[in-house]
């Protein structure tokens, strides 16, 4: 291990702008993944079950191939009930690796970013171990990144409330009173996120309208996306002992994408008094490549201004912010190709993930490594910029509740999304000669479940 | 396996009132854990680490000892790295043994019963096996009984929703219009679910008075209670698969009482719009020890009329109540003894679990084994009863949001809790001769972590 090294000087090495890689789809301009990125994730080809990778242009790198070669090494952590060690890369799930905590991950960054380098031909020079350890993305199944123990999903872009508040509310008192005081969250549900790709099933569910004396269940029919980011707790803390806002980052181990899929007819007759629930729990999909907070560190910008000035117990973190990119691309079902529905950036969101940790826990409430939080709807300041694409983050937003649909080259029009439509989110940070890509967070709609026949007397 | 026997049958022969044990604290009246109950739970103790065991009066027996002896069975399903075979007693947690399925648990139970029984000496004249397979529950730790990968809490008591709205909406128009259309729930915190006798430590959080412009962050002064119970589902769903009203109760392992700590000042600053969040989410305890749905079978009743008549996907289960008493003790930290501050019954509840779980799968949603659902707050027709007891389920319903103080002995009077005070939750199923019981679900409120000076200049 390179203990040796300090975190500043293996993030210098480590993001350096020249660095190069031996992998040439790496070095292409556009690729998602250089070797300045480093991405984690859990895959599985046809070779072999779930175990852990780094992306590195259009491949991966199978890190227990690595390490049964002795080309990488970690502490133990774990054991078998014999007592002997086990890898924590031979695993369908980051939690255990990432449990090693930050000064592994950050060393293991530099051995790989060291085994890819352009001058570096241990790996480069040897095909048999290549063979082994690097598998084709386009050839292999891509898994949930962690075993999520907690997901919470926050509301931080207060160009999103103030949207939502004048649409539902009122357009003069438009953001909550408490908006600018907490970083308002509320607990999601774990067992149903998944990972890119995975097609998403329209929901059934109660709907009302005002019209109608009660409601009845069907299928959803204004379905909607959010278009999010999500961090990965990596290091977790203590019941009774919460995280300072200034050691926030510190517990971060990386960011995916994050769409949030919203059923907002089931959303508007449920929430109250508790919250959302059957309106967002059938489905939120993240990107499988977790791009660490290290390769983000390029990209830190300070967020917005804050004023009121935050409590105490929300101050104290630096460059809270990251300039990072934001795409959202509609694919109607019949139409030839997508539309670039939204563009955004990270950096507009008005509360930062720091600051969202030392919320969370400062009721004394824990962590746990593999806990996901979404950062809530990225919405940025205007909608349509001209050429039918804006800011904002969901389509609620951008059609304004149906108003305004958003038109299709070949004549389709959408307000909300259509059975067979696909939505893919893209994200990157763009570096000096390369970006810090995210890979898609693609889901396609199918069909909601036929209701029987007993369903139908309502 | 007894597998040649029917659910029904092994029914019938666990729950005969007339059944005694040869564990002669089982049969002493007022017993919690009589031969009619054995709760699974998970202990340890200075000999062993956690591991899975049965109630039986003061005693818990060792399933991972019985296993060893070979004196019960059940089918492998967990194996090593080496395909060896793995005890599902010798975990810390009940979810590997539950999930072989609701035929493994009852066959179990009926293995249990008979081994217990006053006429069977296999085990009762073996007084080293003795020695091994039965540990006091007086020198035992109890843990959480199972790793709970989610938790939803539902508001599912008429009363309750009823009392809420009219203390804090409009009392005309207390109950929201979705409430008799909905099982209402939302997401909890798992993380900081915590077992029976685990400290609760007073969390600091935002309120605001009316009068201030400006919230501040501290100590809560509002710190509540909810009696509540709780079901562990033991049979899984799929996402994207409903699971139906009618077969509801075959999806839950067990019930557990549940105390849903609530800090209100927090909540009624935090909670619009998107529900209860740092309010909620710092501790819920539960009693350790899960009542099976088979020894429940013989209090279950009708729960009370549903008018409107609920959508059809909300029909079909049959007997939804428990006739499950309740009571609430409150200790203050200076009186020489507590007082029971609330009586009331499960069987009230509006919605039942197998409605509960039928909504929250409604939408594609899935649910996974050692999931826990609670119940909402539950809550009796009436406060007082003339002697001070509420059938109430909160503090905050019981004083009236502090209007009517509840008095002790010594002087103290309470409307919400102050350091040191315990809350004991009990619970227990009346039978012919015996009484299903719970143990207790206890907490006691510590202080609130002191604020560092940076934190003062709010």
């Amino acid at each position: 291990m390179s203990s040796s090294i300090s975190h500043a000087d293996i993030l210098a090495q480590t993001n350096r702008p020249s660095l190069r890689s031996w992998v040439q789809s790496a070095n292409v301009e556009g690729s998602d993944f250089p070797i300045q990125n480093l991405p984690f994730g859990v895959f599985s080809d046809s070779t072999a079950s779930a175990r852990v990778g780094v992306a590195i242009g259009d491949w991966i790198l199978d890190l227990a191939a690595l390490e049964r070669a002795r080309l990488i090494t970690v502490p133990y952590s774990l054991v078998d009930e014999d007592g002997n060690p086990r890898s924590v890369f031979r695993q369908g799930r980051l939690n255990d690796f990432v449990s090693l905590g930050q000064s592994v991950w950050s060393s293991l960054r530099l051995q790989l970013s060291a085994l890819l380098s352009s001058d570096n031909a241990q790996l480069r020079d040897d095909a048999q171990l290549r063979e082994r350890a690097l598998v084709r993305q386009s050839e292999a199944t891509m898994h949930l990144p962690f075993d999520i123990p907690g997901y919470t999903d926050f509301y931080s872009s207060r160009e999103h409330a103030t949207n939502v508040g004048s649409m539902f509310r009122d357009p003069k008192n438009a953001l909550m009173p408490n908006w600018l005081e907490i970083p308002i969250g509320y607990n999601g549900r774990a067992s149903s996120v998944v990972v890119s790709g995975t097609p998403v099933r329209r929901p059934n569910g109660q709907r009302k309208t005002p019209e109608s004396d009660r409601p009845t269940y069907g299928p959803s029919r204004r379905l909607d996306i959010e278009l999010e980011t999500g961090f990965f707790v990596g290091v977790g803390s203590k019941l009774g002992t919460p995280v300072a806002a200034a050691a926030g980052d510190s517990h971060i181990f990386g960011m995916v994408l994050l769409n949030d899929w919203s059923a907002r007819d089931i959303q508007q007759w449920e929430y109250q008094p508790l919250g959302p629930f059957n309106s967002k729990g059938f489905a939120t999909t993240i990107s499988p490549w977790v791009v660490t907070m290290d390769a983000l560190t390029p990209f830190r910008v300070e967020q917005p201004c804050q004023d009121p000035r935050p409590l105490a117990y929300l101050r104290g973190a630096q460059n809270g912010g990251v300039d990072l990119e934001l795409e959202v691309e509609l694919r109607p079902r019949f139409a030839p190709s997508g539309k670039t529905i939204a563009r955004t950036n990270f950096k507009y969101m008005y509360w930062s993930m720091a600051q969202q940790l030392a919320h969370h826990t400062s009721s004394g409430c824990d962590v746990r490594v593999g806990d996901l939080m979404g950062s809530g709807t990225i919405s940025g300041p205007t909608n349509s910029d001209g050429d039918g694409t804006g800011t904002f983050g969901s389509l609620l937003e951008l059609t304004w509740n149906g108003q305004s649909p958003i038109k299709f080259a070949n004549g389709e029009v959408r307000s909300f999304l259509e059975d067979g439509d696909e939505i893919v989110l893209r994200g990157w940070c763009q570096g000096d000669g390369y970006k810090v890509g995210f890979g898609p967070c693609a889901g396609v709609i199918t069909p909601a479940l036929e209701l029987g026949s007993s369903e139908d007397d309502q």
